[in-house]
């Protein structure tokens, strides 16, 4: 990409934890520097686990920076979210 | 009870939320200031669906403090957690 952002959202949904890792680690290969993970429902719990794996294989490269929880519309009805923003360390 | 005490720790599991949210009415009614909903793997989630609820039945009664998440060993493996410490506005 030629436009780098300073922050991109990636939802959790039914792809494997290794997918989405790979994911990441082509957006902060693009100059990203911060990744918000999102989840709803169901899958808040796989985006603290993502989270998790993040740390896990990046260690000291990752920073957590903040964590929201709360409840949006989704398709006409309220669903629980987590947002789980992570910035890259240079 | 006799003693009050600052904080206490609710884990998340199989009861329904209905029950949760009346466990933490009697735990503030016990004049606990502070109450840490914890949810471990698939139960994170769940956590999350009830803090939503609690701010839901209890508006400007509570705060949310801090959402913490991560991992730590549970019967010798690595789970994943949230915590979420909410208080009780007087």
């Amino acid at each position: 990409m030629v436009n780098s952002v300073s922050e991109r959202e990636i939802v959790v949904g039914k792809k494997s934890i290794s997918n989405y890792l790979i994911d990441i680690a082509v957006v902060f290969q693009e100059g990203v520097s911060a990744i918000v993970i999102k989840g709803y429902g169901r899958y808040i719990s796989k985006a603290v686990d993502l989270y998790n794996a993040l740390t896990d294989k990046m260690r000291d490269a990752v920073k957590l920076d903040s964590v929201a929880i709360g409840s949006e519309p989704v398709a006409g009805r309220l669903k629980s979210y987590i947002a789980i923003k992570v910035t890259r360390k240079l």
